[in-house]
């Protein structure tokens, strides 16, 4: 069963992960780790701490000469911005005479619920920890999901459907042409036209001081029949990726196939007629059902699509109260990031690349790359006799 | 930690839940679940099975004289239908000569998939089980967790915001205005103008043999500051909310708060402001966020939505392909509802209930309602005083 | 992943099990779940409600034509004895007026840490689940368990090594000739004299109206190398076990193999050496380690012993204090049971029946017998090659 | 609810621990846990490596001046050695072309079992993870877990009570002086006479090459009436002990209060009577029960012992099977120590400390110290009441 933690603040020494359950002799390549902390870390329209961290994974467990060994996998990512913390964020002694506590909740973070919550007095403890920044422990975690995915031609891709208030609108060819165009695009965008109208629009933005949300589509190629199940809703796989990708920072929405539109649509539209070929086996024509149906992955793409609220804005400065004095102010927004949905995608495809590597474990048992791989050849064999 | 399993086939001798985890001396209402049980079972525009199964629960353990004893409850619904399928769903013994196996795949159901999956030449075996039929047990479950709530002055509401291409609009009052006239509508539809052009659309899409879906509100008011957390991923309440609206059957789509609509805005548009007064504490003048910041509820009513897909349909023979011959057929559609969306509303607020009960037994512990209740008051007064 | 939930209270209406996570198309017999349920009803110096109850299962779901489906299998043992507390024991509506609470706590019970977690007044609260009566359940999830591990010769027997100061002493012949004649014997004792010697014991423990505990081993054949893991505690195969068995009523003691005799001996005689021979593969000679090495089934016979305390007794009867007036008394003991560690032995079979059960699915995965079994004979041909 | 995760390689660069679910304002020594460290590498007749590393807990995250916030805590406890070991430990690249792989599996160790399941033709990969080398990690978590117990004054001690074939007998004094004299002894006795024969005994048993195992009692004063349930099996705390306990490397038997020896004696001389005073509620003056009756704590002290098995031995060289080559060999144990008994106490008081502070967090619930407090002193006044 694979299972993981993580750890860290934004401000602290350092982000950490433990992974545990997967199979040994595993390769995991450290560089496609860093390459996906760095995927993150682009973006037209973020801000100054994104060129402040380079992020860089340093593995303390787990792997040996590339391969995993089959016990916990450890992923170290250290905070470069430490050494101007360590008075202000320290571990241990009393707190620095002139140290400024945060007393004034942003609306829009976990900060007055989480103060009220954990009973904290300086707000920054909150903060820490409820940062995007720690979204980076979920993409290298992610990134070892899908070095495990790999290995049977499980791919996982994303790109931005809406921004703002701009949808991108339909992009042609398949999943990695698209996927190939949006990497290339500095807002994950796969129709260059639309790119630009974008890009606009964030420079705009920038100007009013205002910020922008957006929706990505994450898919996934190649998951076989038969991840999730229905005998309890907590094994559905709708369920988990839902779960999954609402507990990303600022998302409020998740939709699967056709999503809210087929709450829109007659029942004629929606469903996904089945075929028989002798070489493909059962196919599909269409994929309303974003490839889950009855909470079982139905070998169809998985297709998933999550709403990212905007950041708060310096634009109409937003009224608070200080939880000190009760006295009220306008929040001071220190951000600089305009919009974070490119990057919200990556860890989008993170999260959905761990759900689905959790759920393939789970189906297929294993306790090496061999055997796991034994077992998924037996089933597709069971399968495609069928 | 509360926890629950359930069991059951449609078309078995029982549906059964056991929970465990409640609190002793919390008083049960046998009256209140078979309520709730009651109105999963209405809506305009329901089949003839509902109208057979006039679903009332049977508790086998864990309540005496009317209150928890804080050991496992035990739910059993019966299936009235059982006699009829006695011989064709029979436990023990060799099928009946005369037994018609499943072959046939219906399109948008788990049918394919699961017999795959399961390795299952009697689609039966799969169709039984993820039928929603078994939302009953959901819905069984969730009358336990409101009871729970409601001594804490936590209350779970739903109304339909759309319905097929219909979209309700805004509807005036409180939440429990709004709630009471969905109450007493056929559809769950607070707008009675909207409600007459909601069954008229119903009628018309009856005749054609086709299916509608719809959007469902869940709004639960009284939730205190706390639950949930941002310390992991999988103990963010919007998460635990998503991941177990995500595992009702037919659902698509869910969003909590602005939910999609907070991508497609400004930032200076999305975020709930913060006031104090020393009568209300910390308050807000808006509700973008749904009641939940950070992942931890914030003293908002939470509000969610969720979107169901329509049930397959009779209008446009969906094809499919017989898993024995491999022929191509047209899936013959047994099912006489046109839209289960107003008792899908049902199922969410059932789930959403247990969803915040656990994580409210989670924040405040106890063993004894009245322990937890000592424990509740003690937070609330500690907040308060912030 | 299996899971399971039990409810039911001693004198309730039926004590009801979910089992969840059992492949598919495994054939069930609910005649050899009877026949465990009898098992654990048997044993010389048992009381009289050992005979009015003879209990027998009832499915409610997950089987179908004798064989699962995958979905969760409900389980219900009904309380014959129900009729006689259905006033008493009412889940609806007030107490009768005559109805007496229990207010004295029985010592080497949970009455007196329970009435006081739980909050409860009327100790029948707290008995009713504490009972052993509810080891039946346990039972029958058991026996599910060890119809699964059937399918690959996995095999579990038990037999009594200890009762009271009598030590049984090496008994001569295989497991299987052992566990055959403990199974003819009513005290589960494979030694025909000490058998004797037991019974006589028994019969004057029972005059004296004092009672008597005892130790028995259970013994799990065909288990194959690689269940469980050292990757984290929690994964041992050896903790799960010794957890499973501590948590059953009564049981104060677990070992595993040499137990605490290894702590006893020098590390020259402890230790089990390695042999191989390509027809057997690696063998050992001795089984100190009882099957588990480092927390992983080493493919030897899993071997674990645990010690039941006697129940209390009348001989000397214990002083307490009733909870509503703090006056002491001397504890009437309702029970007519001398000794149950033979009953135990059955419970400690099939706790253990499901521990191995649960890893083995863990490790092999699968949906179905089909799949899991492919799964197991992949692995079992990768170690012959080692 | 409390949950950890740890990581790391004997050899490897670093231990890794990640803890969830603290309450916030928990001050947390570093001392305190370096304390903890040190206590684990003490003991007559430990050998070289004790001496290379001194352990020191660097943390993290989690905690800031000096006092958590509620949010996850990492430890890391670096392997001194790992300078050595760089190129034959390599995370990355090719294994050196002078790595002597190991492919002996020692008897004893998870060495043959490890290397089947996990599919390792180098053994190293086994050891490395399976070494007692990794209860660093146990013992840190647990010294987390202390310092919360201690907020509540619940103190953990432990001491030898029989090492190899000699009994430390009857300890006179209450269990604090008790610990007290164990702290200063080499070998944990709190007996001096006995101390000095098991010292000499060990002496003699290293001249010979051999090794011994021990049995160590740990006990917990001030557990308040109420942890763990005797609700479902695997909430008893006397279950979670075990599993706990029996998941220590090199354990092999596990009791609670009278432990073996209650089946052993007569039902009149088991349990423990109750007493009630208005200065004391409910007491007693026995503790067979080991202050868990039901799988709940009674109040009493919680007492518990576990046996662990020698080390292999030099004396009498183990023969084992070269995996590559099927040939025999007499296992060559690298290792040095004799006897490690006094120092598994330690990660026995440390895992007892961890399962307390466990169902004590279940049970009081609350997200900060002041919280759990309130939540705390409440339920112990609802005692005093009764």
């Amino acid at each position: 069963m694979l299972r993981y933690l993580t750890a860290g603040e934004s401000h602290g020494p350092q982000l950490t992960a433990i992974i545990e359950g997967l199979p040994a002799n595993l390769p995991l390549s450290i560089e496609k780790i860093n390459h996906q902390l760095w995927r993150r870390q682009q973006g037209f329209g973020r801000g100054g701490r994104m060129r402040i961290e380079t992020d860089q994974v340093k593995i303390g467990s787990g792997i040996r000469f590339g391969e995993t060994s089959g016990m916990p996998v450890t992923l170290v990512v250290e905070n470069r911005d430490w050494k101007n913390w360590e008075q202000r964020m320290a571990i241990e002694g009393n707190p620095p005479d002139d140290l400024e506590i945060v007393t004034k909740p942003r609306p829009g973070h976990a900060d007055l619920a989480g103060a009220l919550k954990y009973n904290q007095t300086d707000i920054r403890n909150v903060l820490e920890r409820a940062s995007a920044r720690n979204t980076a422990t979920l993409v290298a975690v992610g990134a070892v999901a899908r070095q495990l995915l790999e290995q049977f031609q499980i791919h996982v891709y994303s790109h931005i459907v809406e921004l703002g208030p701009i949808q991108v609108g339909p992009v042609e060819g398949t999943i990695e042409e698209i996927a190939a165009r949006a990497e290339q695009s500095q807002v994950r965008v796969a129709n260059p036209e639309k790119e630009q109208e974008i890009i606009k629009l964030i420079k705009n933005v920038r100007k009013e001081g205002n910020s922008l949300g957006g929706i990505f589509e994450v898919v996934v190629t190649g998951v076989p029949f038969g991840l999730g199940s229905y005998a309890m809703p907590d094994r559905k796989l709708d369920s988990r990726l839902a779960g999954a990708l609402m507990g990303i920072q600022a998302i409020k929405g998740v939709e699967i196939g056709m999503g809210f539109d087929a709450a829109r649509n007659f029942g004629s539209d929606v469903h996904d007629e089945i075929f028989y070929s002798p070489e493909k086996g059962y196919w599909r024509g269409t994929n309303g059902a974003g490839g889950i149906e009855g909470g079982v992955s139905n070998g169809q793409p998985i297709v998933v699509r999550a709403a990212m609220k905007p950041i708060p804005t310096l634009y109409k400065p937003l009224r608070s109260v200080d939880m000190r004095t009760k006295e009220p102010f306008e929040a001071s927004i220190e951000r600089s990031d305009v919009c974070a949905a490119p990057a919200a995608a990556v860890v989008g495809e993170a999260i959905v690349a761990w759900v689905i590597a959790a759920a393939f474990m789970e189906k297929f048992g294993g306790d090496s790359l061999q055997e796991t791989r034994a077992n998924y050849n037996n089933f597709v064999s069971m399968v495609k006799d069928r």
